[in-house]
């Protein structure tokens, strides 16, 4: 592979945008795998830095590949890899962590505070091929089209989040339905929710929630979040909020209507501090609230590959573009428009 | 209601079987209720005591009537009852509990050392009448068919057998397909499992485990269940297996089955003690085993209302037969051939 | 008991302050007892009534009898009262629950959201006789000082706090060390924590933590808690926070010294909405917070027994000051002046 | 080091016995560490290696050294070590396991199906060096005497099975008062149980088990333990039982003596199939049995730390005999006799 080019989406510069150039196929270390990218998604992550708003500016440091999500086909590997073969079908953990610190000890690397993010802290898979640590692959079951492997990594923060407690005839509300949202509420349809009740101000992405198991949908500009619930359940208020708006108007009412001892789970990250009424909000309910980052390492991915290779989510729905690579542009403006589920480019 | 006779199944005497008489309606008290009975189903201790086999020469008091599944409406009810109405749907925990003991007072209550069984140790619902304290009814959805709601009893078995631990994404094995295990395979199922074995010696059995859910069946007498759950787990084992048949070699098959962290989860009661590979078997693997006694008061409720009254599982399918309440002696031939689902006699 | 007369603490205008006045001995029902009270003690919330501050304005409707920690003796029981006996040692839970929400069908009755407390909604223990329902009392051991019966209600709060995740070996900070936060520590130093750091601007209340069992202790007026905390624990931070302050400030402090991972339990009752760092303080860290309201009915109260019986937690340095009922002027004095552990009234 | 010889305990031939020889100190790859020993203890394993017992006959192969339990300092480390440093005071993670199955994935890497164990695989520490994959090491507290540091090892062991649920104000049952049930009732004890019951046939075991921390001590020869268990707790049984003689007959009263709802926590190895009475002891009591091995990787590590360097509890009294190496043959009598707590030697 040395000296060999490839075609890769690079952060080029300190601005708005990307270009797509030839580079240099990466090499790799004893402890590392190449693989060829067969597909890739983009996360809101990228369209940040797409943009290049105040955290990516803070945060990155171009020029660089970006680019986290994909699935692929390992094409060679360091002569210490033992976990991967050639020929293998892989998607990749994007926290490449410290494992030494208390964390990664003890069972909870994703939460490691040591962590280096793909395509954001070193060059991400918007490319032919990429170079990861062996330690990072997950093997995909071949049978997996490319497409649905490529946002295992999305699908495992809804999987992380929804399955942090139980769900199985219980009242779910999902706050959000930007891609992750849509497929918590496939999720928590599959783990046996009752009612599945998504919220978000845009009607297609509302559309796109039901699609994928939500049992009810309410759009939050037209109808008061809180009556709705309480209509939906009698009045007793959902079991669990998955927070993935962000916003802090959503995750208060998220906070309001939950029933007391019930579970809020936030995978979103406001922009500031929020206000919250802990007094009635939390501790008078006796509620629980959990922060979600990432993934389990390795849990969720294998409760990922269960759900998916079961066929128990259909993810297909919510994939709603596949883009060649050379068409980034027209990905990032959907994503930019919201105009779209999850935006997938083929190398 | 007073002096107003009734139809009951009557076990009469200490021998085989029983008889359909007229009986008076029963008399409630201040906490008590009468339910007017409109579907009750046969459950395996039913047959026990049909058959009249050691334990139940050991258990039961004739002359009394037996039964404990039921749904049915309320047509009257003590001066102190607050928690339903006339005219309300309810179907009934079976366990009456003392209230005041270690278990009782720590919502335990399901393994209330001091608990009374309805049809067991007071009469039950193989009548057109039957009188409950108010604590252990619960009400219906009305939209609930009577057929269905009559078997929340033993689906809510399964559901605490099921729910005890983590279920999405994983693998489950069933093993006994009598009608709690054929739910059980239809609960995980629901509760997204990825993969559900169901194993018995019974293919008409089996045949109704997979139309509930299983992903897979195995007749034991005709496989091994060890090589076969090896073949389909890729030598990995399950994750949690329901040990629903009682017999020795199963249970063992299952200990030996299950992944290291696994979970064994038994709700069969065996006749004899188990001989169990204790440091092999559950030491070195690292497995929980949970007994599993009826249902939790109420959380199993709630939820099995949750699964059914939203149609997450279907229990239709193993609804196999309907009898008027004097074709219960057809009913108890079918429960003794193994010929049956979920029998319901209708009075 | 009819006709007789006792003393009794009265709030008895809708302004500051209370009258010591004779009253009538209380009646009961038939699910009701008769306490002759041994021993009451003060809490914060009897302070907030006492000083008549906005939230009691609200709130309590005078005049009626105040006061809701104590322990007694059975002097009557009605007829169909039968876990408690006359001569019993007893205390109470606060909390009069529903019994038919969700909550209370589901093991959760300590958040039912229909709650009345005693002292509070109904007359409470400031007296020489004290009329509850049946099912609220708790059995003390008779060996039980009634000065320690008497704190059981408000330790049963830290238990609950405390013990609602692992404790063993673990560094558990308690920020604010009122009466609560005091007995946290002593609670948390018997659980086996490795570390156990007291935080509070009053140097008096930090003497009395550590006597209870604080390693560490930290005026926060005068040293940075988070300096403190990275000191103790080599930068790692700690992995559990017992709020107990309701000061913004120090609960933002302690969302900022909780290791990721960590839990954060909040038993206080901030005044206003608090402006939380959600994203970094609670999903970036993957941290769990809860909300902890009064004591698990009656898991808390079982534990409770278990660790004042067998002497592994000693109360009684902070039971500061006991007081024949009379005075109970000087022991408001004292709570408001924070010149007191615990302060206990005599009848 | 190269070339340098060190005395050490080598298992030399397949019979009864072990000799001191000198042999080279061990070479190291990049990934290990060499250690310098300066206290290893005698486990019930190493006994069995040296009675060479059917057990060893079958998994060991001399000759080799063997020993598992030690404390000592780095003296040289591989060029890829990063997590310790020349000097450092270390123990050591007794399993090497694979990194890469289902278990190492998922944070349960102490039932890692592929684990080669340290003296019993590879060769051990009963020798003044020992080398080691540096991922296996536990960096020490340098105030921890060498000897303390050396039973971290077994007292992980007791840990990972006391804290295996909640132990705060509960009654704790050791069954089998070897040395880690000896350290298990400290642990209990430091944990907040109120009771803890130690059950073995050697008063001299229960005199140290009653100094580690036991409430109460039984002779199960002299005294029926059901009855001693029915008269400490009222009849109420003990919550926790944790097994650690591998005897039948005491597994047996351990599942007889825990109360409904209780959890029997296995670390015993029984040398044959144990009879259950799974109807009557596991299911209808509605226990949880949890099979327990190893110590969690690195989160029972983490707790042993905490509870050992904060004086929580004081192992001394168990460590009863300190030897040179040389005279090994005197700790392995001891050891075989019953008359020692743990027995350090001292190269």
């Amino acid at each position: 592979m040395r000296n060999k080019l490839m075609k890769a989406i690079v952060k080029d510069n300190r601005r708005t945008g990307a270009v797509l150039k030839e580079v240099s196929v990466p090499t790799i270390d004893d402890h590392e795998v190449l693989i060829q990218v067969k597909a890739t998604s983009i996360c809101g992550t990228d369209v940040h830095i797409y943009a290049w708003d105040e955290w990516s500016q803070s945060r990155v440091n171009p020029p660089y590949i970006f680019g986290h999500e994909f699935a692929g086909i390992v094409v060679a590997k360091g002569k210490l890899v033992t976990n991967v073969d050639i020929g293998d079908h892989v998607s990749a953990e994007t926290h490449i962590v410290c494992g030494r610190c208390p964390q990664c000890l003890t069972g909870q690397a994703h939460i490691c505070a040591d962590t280096q993010i793909i395509g954001v802290d070193r060059d991400g898979c918007f490319a032919e091929y990429v170079a990861l640590p062996a330690y990072n692959l997950w093997k995909n079951d071949r049978r997996l089209p490319f497409d649905v492997a490529s946002v295992q990594e999305p699908f495992g923060n809804a999987v992380h989040t929804v399955t942090a407690g139980e769900v199985a005839g219980k009242t779910v509300a999902v706050i959000g339905c930007g891609p992750i949202g849509m497929m918590a509420a496939g999720i928590a349809r599959a783990a046996g929710a009752a009612q599945i009740i998504a919220f978000d101000l845009n009607d297609y992405r509302l559309q796109l929630a039901q699609k994928m198991g939500a049992t009810a949908v309410v759009n939050s500009a037209r109808e008061d979040p809180l009556a709705a619930v309480a209509k939906l359940t009698n009045g007793s208020g959902v079991d669990v909020v998955c927070e993935m708006s962000g916003h802090p108007a959503a995750m208060n009412q998220g906070f309001k209507m939950v029933a007391n001892g019930g579970r809020v789970s936030i995978l979103s990250l406001p922009v500031k501090p929020v206000e919250i009424d802990v007094t009635n909000d939390i501790v008078f309910k006796g509620i629980t609230v959990q922060g979600i980052t990432g993934r389990r390492m390795f849990a969720t991915w294998q409760q990922t590959s269960g759900l998916l290779n079961a066929g128990r989510v259909d993810v297909t729905p919510m994939i709603t573009h596949h883009l060649p690579l050379e068409q980034f542009e027209e990905g990032f403006a959907l994503m930019l428009e919201g105009k779209c589920g999850k935006v997938v480019l083929q190398p």
